[in-house]
């Protein structure tokens, strides 16, 4: 059943511990998201202790954003520890495309590490299904496949739920398409957003583990409605930002199904 | 003397050097909460540099939220500089009792450091003084002992001044015992207000460096009443953050200490 | 000729990626920054990526304000490649005259990079060109020589385009002085506006790379009209921070450089 109302409940009255190993750039604001939203963000990286603050929370999140050898180190055993216990992993594959580094280090974590949910920009889901694409810094350009068709065959060839967002998000377990169409322009025009969007596929997913299609399209569904409330009186990315928070906090699970946007195709 | 009035003034008027080797998730947010109150942070983490910036300081945060190994050597410098010229130190033990990385990093800290303020949440400082605890990633859930008897307990074992936050604060040198019940609810929903306690007893305890139970307690109360007056008018927590650091930076020695809530107990 | 008005319509057209390779306290501001102006920051600092990535860009931006010896290896890595590709690198000696490491590695990164413009305050430039001057910990003190001179002298002995900022910004080739007195006093209230500086700079050399020292003053001018705009209706340093992400969005060549103020001394 599709009711991100339902999850948003579960999660708010359960507080699940989120793990994230993520960027440099946007730790605070995926935090402050995970916190807005509520559920309880860590962010833990050092090879000492990842294992055993991933056995501590109910799902995990690694995003490449910002990569350097002992974080990948860190990202490969704090995913092995989330597997062995089963626990949902998001992978948030970062500039894949861009630059050699970063699409081995997302392949490596695919391999090795259960990965539950793999979120991206379509221009980096295509690269790590080798289809054509063509990524600018962290930014999708173009790419061979439409977007529905690109998040099911990412999701065949990978095993996994491929959660591909951009103007309409696609979510696909190989099987079924879910089209997400909540959002607002302006997220484009905030960095972190899309790093932001994993961090909440992680807090729904571990409300709604057994179910990580619907999970992961009804977390950028909440996201995209709280982007809606947030443009409403932002004057522009900066205001919108700090708005963003306030909406994540305020949304209403008595409302909130009534205004998702999600469609199988 | 508790005011935290004549502390506040004096800060502005000297500008104290804050230097801090912080966590990656709060660096501009304590940075930003420094500068607002009047005092100017700096941020330096090398091994080849932190000796020679502590030396330049007028006070020391170390905060283990985001911990690596050389990271905690630079802590270990720093302090180790900080302790020789004898200005004051603050540690925020940032998810001790979660893992074993970050207890033993804080004990460790504690061993080798002159650590003036212990600032931490309940769960935290119980980690440190071997008393039950339950800490869920950074957020303290449960301990065996009132806060108050905690802070009290946790000075006199630790030789410092403990400094345990929550719905209201407890500061404690091991006889007297400070009650700060300034604050708003919103600080729990921003990651990162802990750490900007931290921070902020660090600018006060520049400036109050012969007092520290008072200026550790005085320094809660400030940021209480600025929450207070961010709280009125935000909209949730984004625009709460914003406007924090506007009431940080009005806050009006004229009328603070008429607004603090610190009581003897 | 001098027209942020038409340097910042080029750049928004062609939207060009600005690596940076900046510190941690600052890389989410900067990268808003870079958003909110138009153009795509992208952050990476692994040995094993950032030649790569910036073999894709249009523009360096290298910060030291939070060192470690891998980072600057990094700097020299990204900044040989940038060089061997003639595309504009932007200095920011965050710290410099601070502690020996940050001057040390200023002067090693003027040596081994092609440098096209130095963008600090007149603490950080007097520091390397062996004039005298005060810094504590990120923030210029005093000097012994004029912004506008100490400007041409750094542009004549570095052989690069020196961009001096203060209450009254000077850039200079060696040989012009361009004085740019755009600006509001509450940048200097937020953590990284000297950092976002930096970074739109690169932006504007992008856009502009034939005429850095315009550019470099162009950018500055621009940033400093976002901030006027950002001020009227701020309530303090939180939401003038969340303001100034709008201004630069809104920023309007229409108007531009009626409301730049940049004079040629």
């Amino acid at each position: 059943m599709i009711s991100a109302a339902t999850t948003l409940r579960a999660m708010r009255d359960r507080k699940p511990l989120v793990h994230q190993i993520t960027n440099y750039v946007v730790m605070n604001e995926t935090a402050n998201a995970t916190l807005a939203i509520g559920a309880l963000p860590v962010m833990a990286h050092a090879a000492e202790e990842v294992e055993e603050m991933a056995r501590l929370a109910s799902s995990l999140v690694i995003n490449i954003g910002t990569l350097s050898e002992h974080w990948v180190e860190a990202m490969l055993l704090a995913g092995g520890a989330a597997t062995a216990r089963e626990i949902p992993v998001v992978l948030d594959p970062v500039g894949a495309g861009a630059t050699t580094y970063r699409t081995d280090t997302a392949r490596r974590i695919l391999d090795l590490v259960g990965v539950t949910v793999l979120r991206g920009n379509a221009g980096e889901v295509a690269t790590l299904v080798g289809a054509d694409a063509e990524v600018r810094g962290v930014e999708s350009m173009s790419t061979g496949m439409e977007p529905a068709e690109l998040a099911r065959e990412a999701a065949r060839r990978l095993g996994l739920v491929a959660s591909v967002t951009g103007a309409v998000d696609h979510v696909s377990d190989g099987e079924r398409i879910l089209a997400v169409a909540n959002g607002d322009p302006l997220l484009a025009a905030v960095t972190g957003t899309g790093c932001m969007s994993s961090a909440l596929t992680g807090c729904f997913l571990a409300a709604k583990p057994e179910q990580p299609l619907e999970a992961a399209a009804e977390a950028l569904a909440a996201f995209g409605v709280a982007a809606e409330d947030a443009a409403a009186g932002a004057d522009g990315p900066g205001t919108f930002h700090a708005r963003l928070y306030d909406a994540l906090y305020a949304l209403d699970p008595a409302t909130l199904d009534a205004r998702t946007r999600i469609e199988e195709l």
